[in-house]
């Protein structure tokens, strides 16, 4: 028996527009320390995870380990009838092939309950050790996506530049070039704004665009990003979910003087 | 000679806007009474009809009855060129062949006629006999609404069950299943946000949703919507036109086990 | 050296707006007196003149005469990517085949600069005389928008009429024919609402709509429009720019009875 509740269920929502445009078909894992999913972009460049752990749902019953295999363009369809201010439950008897989504107005008036059929989908976890990185950016997440957005519409591929006295993005395409600069600044009045460097020393990579485009869509789960560096790694861009975990999207750098669709992003181009 | 003023012109706008996506071209009726229209949609499937009483004009003048035969796009598309706070005048002469909608704005600096040519239209008007009804539902229009557009994204028919306890709407489609139960609250603050049921019998019935969301294009017209149901009778959803009278949309159920397009609405398919 | 810096760079953003769906290609004029552009639109029908007055920057540096061939919907893909209180300024090094667009938040934490190639673009700069004429109308330019906007969805032209009670938009097409008159008001609590008439004569003249639409793309720079219109001149369009200087757009009308294309928008076809 699995019985997750959210009162805020609008979290659950904006979840899944962070996923679905980057994974098709997924696991969702469910054990008693939380609700996670790994999974490959239908690519199998980017990779996403993400984790809510139980203590941050109002509440939450998992009698025993559970995958379940979801579409993720049927299940978004599903969490598009909840209202902004529903509460949200998914419920899954043990042995059952269907998930079930209840959603509840808050005045309680309105109850919906939507079942989906559950997949079974073939995939393999990937333990992703815990790493150093050489910088690690703080920004806000609008300002990241805005950042992303508008170099799309010059070039195809990213290149990240951090430095002790910001963060530089730039791009090259056939009408011309861009370089947006982001100052280290840790003083502003709200926090959220910053931009603060942890930087152990500079850095360089180039990235997919289009990936990041992608990643950029779990803006309204985080007022910042995280964006963790180094030359031999995929780059970490993160999203905290307050007080419940986080969504992660890795994507290995592009090799200099390569114009070839990045490979698999788990493992670093040059292994 | 034929004028109707509406200081309220905005009305005029949405009631087209209720009405053009089911019918292509129709007949407007004028007489003493009122402003009235009756039409099946395009595939002959659902009945709309519409009354604006005499009273409820600013200005109301009908010398002797009028059929106006008029092509609702091209109706649309000239109300559209109607601001939002604009008073509005339709005006005939007898015998012309013509129609003129005048847009005044408030401080009448602006004043703008738009002359459509009128159509022979061959229609039938219909009898629609008054009927009990086994269980009538009133619920706000804009919920209403927002169930039919959900449902949609899982299935294409929807079955209402009315008891006592309340109303629930449900569809079955490939991804899954899903059921809304709106509960009977009449003792909300706002009377418009209520949910009454008036039951004699409980009833269960199958309609397309397709007609249901073309009927719920009338949801500005007014807060709430009210749904008649009788298993040998069309169910009409009827939306009120503050003061004035009211658009009804008439729409044969679905036998159960049936696929197929449902026939002809104001007669049951049974009979 | 050029280097042109506006504070309110969404000015820039605005001007580019006006011009894009207008003109593909054209060459931006530098001198010490102001930034300005003649362009014909890419049919040769109707002609667009931008004034930005060197004393409306906030810093204007122009050490020689300079002509910049641009693409303007690469100018309009790199404007989109400054903010909306960004500082935007104009750079270009003598000699250089480029440009650059800097443009800084207001906080100064981050800086993007912008470097288009430039284009060598054949242009023969018109001479416009001044001249008197018949009839010139001013009015809100939203209002002017709407109405071009409402008429394109009856018919292809607009009959322009002026007398000294106001100004009617008149249009004929399948569905029917429609006219709008606004009358001179000068009264108007709000100066940017009135519409005022300086009349010589009357004056009936026929345009094409299509053209009258791109030009109130402008509007968001001005609140006001001025018309100007003589029998036996191009209609001038004109949208102020504050304190900087204006964009003119000019249109040949078309011949009584005649249902072709217009010709060539500086001279008058009768010519």
């Amino acid at each position: 028996m699995l019985e997750l509740r959210l009162v805020q269920g609008s979290l659950f929502k904006k979840v899944m527009e962070a996923i679905k445009d980057l994974v098709t078909d997924a696991n969702f894992d469910c054990s008693a320390t939380g609700f996670s999913l790994q999974a490959m972009d239908s690519s199998h460049v980017a990779l996403v995870a993400l984790l809510l752990r139980s203590e941050g749902f109002d509440h939450y019953r998992c009698d025993r380990n559970l995958s379940m295999g979801m579409n993720l363009g049927n299940m978004s369809k599903m969490l598009k009838c909840a209202g902004a201010d529903d509460i949200i439950t998914l419920k899954a008897d043990d042995g059952s092939d269907t998930v079930t989504f209840m959603f509840e107005s808050p005045n309680q008036d309105k109850i919906a309950d939507f079942e989906m059929k559950l997949m079974d989908i073939d995939s393999e976890h990937l333990g992703i050790p815990e790493a150093e990185y050489q910088a690690i950016v703080r920004m806000p997440s609008n300002e990241f996506s805005r950042i992303c957005k508008d170099l799309s519409s010059i070039g195809d591929t990213v290149v990240i530049s951090v430095t002790k006295e910001g963060v530089k993005f730039s791009t090259r395409g056939d009408i011309g070039t861009a370089n947006i600069v982001c100052r280290q600044n840790m003083s502003v009045d709200k926090p959220d704004e910053a931009v603060i460097i942890e930087m152990q020393e500079p850095v360089t990579l180039t990235f997919a665009l289009r990936y990041m485009n992608s990643f950029t869509k779990a803006s309204p789960l985080s007022n910042t990003v995280t964006i963790s560096l180094s030359s031999d790694l995929p780059v970490v861009v993160e999203y905290k979910i307050a007080e419940m975990g986080y969504i992660r999207y890795y994507l290995a750098p592009k090799i200099e003087d390569e114009d070839e669709e990045p490979k698999p992003g788990v493992k670093n181009e040059r292994d």
